[in-house]
């Protein structure tokens, strides 16, 4: 299906005194993204997460530039695409824009893991099941 | 004065319900670890941003990557350096640990933004004043 | 036009450890319920705070009954009235729901505070202006 | 042992573009004085819970007047109070201030709910034990 792409308001609790979108808003509306994409293709987190016994598909990495600033009162466009998918991990892109005006670019490279992972310890990630990567891949 | 280090305890509301503390939180934390620093040299940002007319030193790039996860409950310490300053950005490194274990390592590239900034257009930097630069670099 | 509706998704991290919505969220949202209605009756916030020179409406008194959780995964209904219209203040009321049940009341007294207010001084109220009271008060 | 103090900086991502600090994000803060409260007590919330089986201390009701704005730089004290403890219910009351002045007063009524409570059903709360009404009556 390529990209997804889904909307999101800024609210007057995203943006900082400067009323400017406080940075790390960009990382939640890219985690909306990747959510978005994820239930577009029939695998929304709310069932996904259970029906396989992950805590999630946490974040290993993560990174974004940004070329100009989103305000209170804008219409964010979050635009997600699954760049690869792994055998544990997958990389998402997002392009984030206002009126057609890209503001920010990033991506994220999420794990498959497992309900079994301990405080204090390193994530334990497992393999992606078949048919979720199947269908990412088709997305990709 | 090398690296500056604040400890920000993880609130019930950072944590998501996998118990996991919310990947935005981090540059969240490193927001407050660059306030902190700047506040220990003599620049706190409640005074420096109205005193220079300038909306703030909004992120031009950010990036991170997680190792293990920090859960509720957590005192985190955010170790962060200037890595460098150049003419109109810096450059902020930051370390994410909870007793002893590294969390996450990220770093920020900020502008130095006036506040002649108009919505919709790309942020426009000026240059770091002298005497900011001298402190930045001291802590170098 | 009596109620206004508004619907918002149930973030990832507006949930707690609990799986529980955190319960400021829904003060959160009965703030997000307030603007719609505000837009819905022609008074968008970011055209009619720099318009009339006000800081905002900021809130005199709120208050809330918790009667269901919320999850995440819900997709919540924000219906929101104005209760009255006073000289430098007014009422809302708000209820959500999820599926048709009932999670929460709440209200919000609300000022027109005007831009001049200082830090650390209590808020300066204004008279809210004849066209904007027939508005609010055209919906309740 | 009376009231119980807890500060916090008001972050920049607490202020709106207004620059007074949101206001949902009051009840955070009486959130983390109920927390510090029960830790001041020997009743730490991430050890608290899963001993007692509980999802925790819920909100059934809460309410604030606000008086005095609260801005970014500033630091709030949080004074909070056990009001009363009944058999499956307690009310906290809190009272923030900037420098001695009071900018709001707020209560919570929290339930001791269960770890069975269930999606969509309402909260179904239980006998609070003895030994936490004994802590927490000591502490009114």
């Amino acid at each position: 299906m390529g990209a997804h792409t889904t909307t999101v308001r800024v609210r007057w609790s995203d943006a900082d005194p400067a009323g400017i979108a406080f940075y790390p808003r960009f990382f939640e509306w890219y985690d909306l993204g990747t959510e978005a994409l994820f239930e577009a293709i029939g695998l929304p987190w709310p069932e996904l997460f259970p029906r396989y016994g992950i805590v999630g598909v946490p974040i290993v990495e993560s990174g974004s530039t940004f070329v100009a600033p989103v305000r209170y009162g804008d219409t964010v466009t979050v635009r997600s695409t699954v760049a690869w998918v792994k055998d544990k991990t997958l990389r998402m892109e997002h392009e984030i824009s206002v009126s057609g005006t890209v503001c920010a670019r990033g991506f994220e490279i999420r794990a498959w893991v497992l309900r079994s992972s301990e405080s204090g310890q390193p994530l334990r990630a497992g393999s992606i099941p078949e048919d979720v990567v199947r269908r990412l891949a088709g997305s990709a």
